[in-house]
């Protein structure tokens, strides 16, 4: 896939589509270790002290259980982008998919390059091309039918490099922030530029964020009755991109309560980023960046998937942590 | 407000704006009596069945606990929507305390009708003019805002007949139902067609429910840095109706499981009672009739607000429980 050249909004606004707490209310929970495989520094001191001070009772800082609301992007924040958004993976595995059944694919863009593999070809379909892609494989059929076609292509499907199940690429360092922030009353949510209904068939297994905690982006659905059963049929059509400025959007809208951290990778978060800390009271703003070529992928300013460059110079002047995957880590990923 | 005249879906479109669960694996938790204020009967057995069926582990209903969605509507399933709708109540009271900075108004419909309670002139504004009203009193604020807005006078008004606070006119036999379901490890969502925004600041207070599990209709939002602090600012535009065919897509996009029970009381709520019950496996559908016009109103065909007419019939061949409120229920409200 590499040389296709399409920027991150065309990117998501054609994937357009597509926790379990127990919240506690006294000090924070030390519990040994609670991240073992981040390093000692400054990023994993910025996490001890800013949720030891939300959560000591009486504390200046202490913000109560239900107002502990934490957000995670999920493409590069949660697991790995590269090298192409993993739902942009499955598309293009589903147009394969479904080709026998369009003979007409063969000789119509962008179909066609996706089946010769014809990545300059694709690339130039642009946002247009992309959101055909995805209306021919994430619409026109029941919400119950897309959940298993995705659930079923997560549990099969490998990633190029590593040859593992995409979710064994989460990242292990932010498994245990989760639970770390889970075991001290924070609710977690995934706020994702990606489909909602993409993510959702497996975020509860990997991340312990159950459906209801995933907001993301989606198509349009609707009510029917088929034989005595009540469907939601998914429609060619955009509902909502959850990205940039659409995420504090989509987050006022789902979880109705501004977070008090927020956590992203990339310029999509940019928007949550700032929902999230410029407001009064103790906030905390972190940004996985990716320095690490040997165990994952580097990249930044210049990446079709994942670009960090506004929110990159941003960093500093807003107190937003920068976590650098090669220093802060000691592992990547569980299997490593 | 007697002889207002405009339909459900004029009124919902028009207010177009505006829980902590401790969930548990083990078999029903009967703790005594926990439905203390309802009448033994079909009604109450159903409810103490269904969710005997549920929570026993490997029987064949069992069903897990992070499934156990539960689904109720507002107006009239949770609280009183007689003489009319609450937020409603609120718009009109907006009308007039903001009429100081609007001298056009005084000439202009539908807001001189309000500000001369004329009712008749108001329900011929229609749905077009309900929407003026909303657009007027629900948008050009920010988002935190408008939450003390509507806070401030669910804590102030009054209901014309009780006298009360509107937030004690909620159903006490309906709040420890949620709390049943809740300790046998359901969670409880509000899905209503009411304003997402008008019911958040206090839904938590009132029914244990978090702003995080409230489904409602809404007003288009935008993000917006404003002196360095993060803002949503309300649109004047609608986003989304929460009502009739709306509710299962509201269901679908904010929770991402299809109910196993829902509660509702009009017409507005049928296509949420198909969405939870027309599926397979264990389901269970409810309707809290209006019948008691002593202790609060009677009403179902024809009534302005809460109309309960298509589902009225369809209840018996859906299986759906039929709650009378006269019959089934031993006191309407906490304070009596």
């Amino acid at each position: 896939m590499r040389g296709i050249r399409v920027d991150r909004r065309s990117i998501l606004a054609g994937l357009l589509v597509s926790a379990a707490a127990t919240p506690l209310t006294g000090g924070a929970l030390a519990q040994g270790n609670p991240l073992p495989s981040w390093n000692e520094g400054l990023s994993k001191k910025s996490i001890l002290d800013f949720v030891s001070a939300v959560t000591k009772e009486g504390a200046p800082d202490f913000v109560p259980a239900p107002e502990r609301i934490a957000t995670f992007d999920n493409d590069g924040t949660l697991w790995c982008e590269q090298p192409m958004y993993v739902q942009l993976a499955f598309a293009l595995d589903r147009v394969k998919a479904l080709s026998g059944k369009h003979p007409e694919w063969r000789r119509k863009q962008p179909f066609q390059a996706v089946l010769d593999n014809d990545l300059a070809s694709l690339a130039k379909a642009g946002e247009k091309g992309l959101v055909e892609l995805v209306m021919a494989t994430h619409a026109g059929m029941t919400t119950a039918d897309f959940e298993k076609i995705a659930g079923d292509w997560i549990a099969s499907a490998r990633h190029p490099k590593f040859d593992k199940p995409y979710t064994d690429l989460v990242y292990q360092p932010m498994l245990e922030l989760l639970a770390y922030l889970r075991s001290n009353g924070f609710k977690t949510f995934i706020v994702s530029g990606g489909g909602i209904e993409f993510m959702r068939p497996w975020s509860e297994r990997v991340y312990g964020i159950p459906p209801e905690q995933v907001v993301g982006s989606s198509i349009k659905t609707q009510f029917k009755i088929d034989n005595g059963v009540a469907q939601l049929i998914r429609l060619p059509a955009i509902d909502f991109v959850d990205d940039g400025p659409g995420k504090p959007v989509g987050i006022n809208s789902h979880i109705g309560r501004r977070p008090i951290a927020a956590f992203g990778n990339s310029d999509g978060d940019f928007q949550m980023l700032q929902w999230a800390t410029l407001s009064p009271g103790k906030r905390f703003g972190l940004i996985v960046h990716h320095t690490d070529a040997a165990r994952e992928y580097a990249y930044d300013r210049k990446s079709p998937f994942g670009k960090l460059d506004k929110a990159l110079d941003a960093a500093d002047s807003n107190g937003w942590i920068m976590v650098s995957m090669k220093d802060d880590w000691k592992r990547i990923f569980g299997f490593q």
